[in-house]
C-alpha cells in the first residue's frame, strides 16, 4: 500500500503525450503494492496502471520483468502488457524513477480465497511456469538461501523483539535449509511472491496475474510452495488441507510435479516461509514510520514455518501417493 | 491519502449487487482524501467511487452532504451523483460503516495551478455559491469560531512544539477574531474545503467539483477567503497577487461581492489560515503513527496567517476600487 513519488503536472502531461493512448482524463494513485507507486490512468483509450519503481526494485531487473510479461502474453497468460512509447520505448522515465504503463487488467483479489480460487490459483501457477520455459532472460533469485543469509545478518537481534528467541530459531532453520535445500529439481521462471493480492478473479473464475517484480530463475517446485504458504492458511493460522489439496491437484492437471518434487515440498515450503518471515522482520525494523506503507506481521510467517517442520511428506499437503 | 477499512469478498458482492450497475470488474482503494476510505469501482456499466465515511464524518451530517451533491448537480454544476440502489436508498452501510457510491468524475487535480486554474475555481466557487441559494437543508459550520476555540483548547500547549510561542499567538489571533469577525455579511451553502485536490480539470478547463464532507452554511466570503489561502500562495510561501486577482475577478464576473464582503477578506483570510493551522496541528499531534496518512504541514498555515495580519484592504490581494 503505497504511493511515495509526486508527479508533477508538466512531467505527467509530457509522458502521456509520449505515448499514442490520447489524452488523459484521470489520474489516482492507488493504495495497493508495496514496493512500488502505482497509479491508476484513465485516457481516451481506456484505463492503464502507471507504475514507478522505488528503490527497491533494481533498475537493471527492470527488462527482465517488462520482457517476461511480454513473453507470458504472448503465451496465453493474462498478464499486464507493457505499452511502448511512439519511439518503441516501454521502460521510461517519470519523476526521476524508472517508470511503465502498463494495460489494466480487469478483475479483483480476494481476500479470502475459497476452494475454487486455490484451484484456479494453482491451474495458472503451472500455465506460468510451463509458458516461461522458453523465455530468454534470466534472472538469479536474490531472495534464495545466500540472500536468506545476507537479511538475516543485516536484521541482527533485532528478530528477537518480533518473537523471543527468534534470532536462534532462523539460526538453527537456516543450518537445517542449508543441509537440506534440494539442487536438482526441474528449474524455470518462477513468479516468486504470487500472494492472493497479485491474482485477479471475476467471480470464480482467475482473469489475471499481476505484478512480476520478483520474477526470477529458480526451482519451480519452490513457487508451489510459497503459494501454499499465502494461499491455504486460514486467519487462525490452521493449514486447510482441502484448499491444499485442491490447488495442487489443480497444478498437477497441467504441469506434473516428481515424485523428487513432492519429496521437498515440505523443506521448500519452510524454506518460502522462512523468506517471508524474514523479509517481513526487516520491514517492520526498518520502515520510517512517515513511510504511507502498512508493514506486513513476521509473526504469520513463524506460525507457517512452525507448521512445515512438524510435516512429514507431501502427503500431508493433501496430494501425494496415499 | 487514505485507505481505513477493509472490506470482505461478500460484503462488497452484496454491497455492489444491490445496485442496478452490473457486475463488479474491479475495485481499487484510492490513495487520495484524508478522511474517509475510497475505492476506485469498475462495473460492467462503468467506473464509481465508492466512499467509506470514518469516524471524522458525523453520520448525521451525512443526509446533507448527499442531498447537497444531487442539489447542485440539478443546476448545472459538475460534482458527483449518489447512485440510488434498487430500493432507492443512496446513503447505506458497507463493513459496519456508512457508504455511499457516488458517478465518478473526470478530470485531475492540478498540483501547481496556474493563473488560468484560479479563474476557473473562482467562476466555479461563485456559481457553486449561486446554485447553493435555494438548498432547503442546513448544516451549521462546526469549524467556525466557537470551534476554533474547542480545537485550541483541546490541542493545549503542544503548539508549541509546532513553533516556539505558537500558543500565545493563536490566543491572540483568537481574540482579534472574535472581536472582528463579521456577522451581517451573505450566507449560504459554502464548501469550506475547495483546495485544489478537490477542484478537476480537463487541461485548463474545470470539469468538476468534489469532496463536499466540510460543506456547511457559512459566511459566502469566508469560502472565497479560503480559496485565497488554498490556491493563490507559491511553494516557497510568497502571496501570488496575479492569481488572486484572476480568482477574485473570475468569481464576481458570476457573484457580485458586496463592499463589506470585500472590506472583512483580510479578516476572513486570518480566519481561514487559522483554521487549517489548528486542524493540521492537531492531526500532526494526534494521527496514529500506524495510520497510512501523511498529516499536513502545519506551519504553511502559519506562514499564512502572518502574511494575512499584515493585509489592510482587499486591494493587497488584487481587486477593489484602485
Amino acid at each position: 500500500m503505497a504511493v511515495y513519488t509526486d508527479v508533477s503536472d508538466e512531467e505527467l502531461d509530457a509522458f502521456i503525450s509520449s505515448f499514442t493512448i490520447g489524452a488523459l482524463t484521470s489520474f489516482k494513485g492507488i493504495a495497493e503494492g508495496v514496493e512500488n507507486s502505482n497509479y491508476l490512468v484513465h485516457t481516451e483509450t481506456g484505463p492503464y496502471i502507471l507504475t514507478l519503481y522505488e528503490k527497491r526494485v533494481r533498475p537493471e531487473d527492470l527488462p527482465y520483468f517488462l520482457a517476461l510479461m511480454e513473453h507470458l502474453a504472448a503465451r496465453g497468460i493474462t498478464c499486464p502488457l507493457p505499452v511502448k512509447d511512439r519511439q518503441g520505448y516501454a521502460l521510461k522515465e517519470l519523476a526521476g524513477r524508472p517508470a511503465a504503463l502498463i494495460s489494466f487488467l480487469e478483475g479483483l483479489w480476494v481476500r479470502r480465497p475459497s476452494i475454487e480460487h486455490c484451484a484456479g490459483l494453482g491451474q495458472a501457477l503451472a500455465r506460468f511456469h510451463l509458458a516461461g520455459a522458453d523465455f530468454p532472460l534470466t534472472r538469479a533469485n536474490s531472495l534464495s538461501l545466500p540472500g536468506w543469509r545476507t537479511l538475516f545478518a543485516s536484521i541482527g537481534d533485532g528478530a528477537d523483539s518480533v518473537a523471543p528467541g527468534l534470532t536462534a530459531e532462523i539460526e538453527k532453520e537456516l543450518a537445517y535449509l542449508d543441509k537440506h535445500w534440494p539442487a536438482d529439481l526441474p528449474k524455470g521462471v518462477i513468479h516468486a511472491d504470487l500472494f492472493p493480492d497479485n491474482v485477479f478473479f471475476l467471480g470464480d473464475k482467475l482473469s489475471g496475474l499481476i505484478d512480476f517484480y520478483f520474477a526470477c530463475n529458480d526451482l519451480l517446485a519452490y513457487d508451489v510452495a510459497i503459494c501454499l504458504n499465502a494461499w491455504c492458511f486460514e486467519s487462525d493460522a490452521s493449514f486447510n488441507v482441502t484448499k491444499a489439496r485442491a490447488l495442487l491437484q489443480a497444478y498437477e492437471s497441467e504441469r506434473h510435479l516428481s515424485e523428487s518434487e513432492l519429496a521437498s515440498l515440505p523443506t521448500l515450503a519452510r524454506g518460502a516461509a522462512l523468506r517471508f518471515l524474514l523479509t517481513r522482520t526487516y520491514d517492520m525494523l526498518n520502515t520510517d514510520a512517515n513511510a504511507l506503507v502498512k508493514t506486513k506481521n513476521p509473526t504469520e510467517y513463524l506460525r507457517k514455518l512452525r507448521f512445515h517442520q512438524r510435516v512429514k511428506s507431501a502427503r500431508e499437503y493433501g496430494l501425494g501417493k496415499a
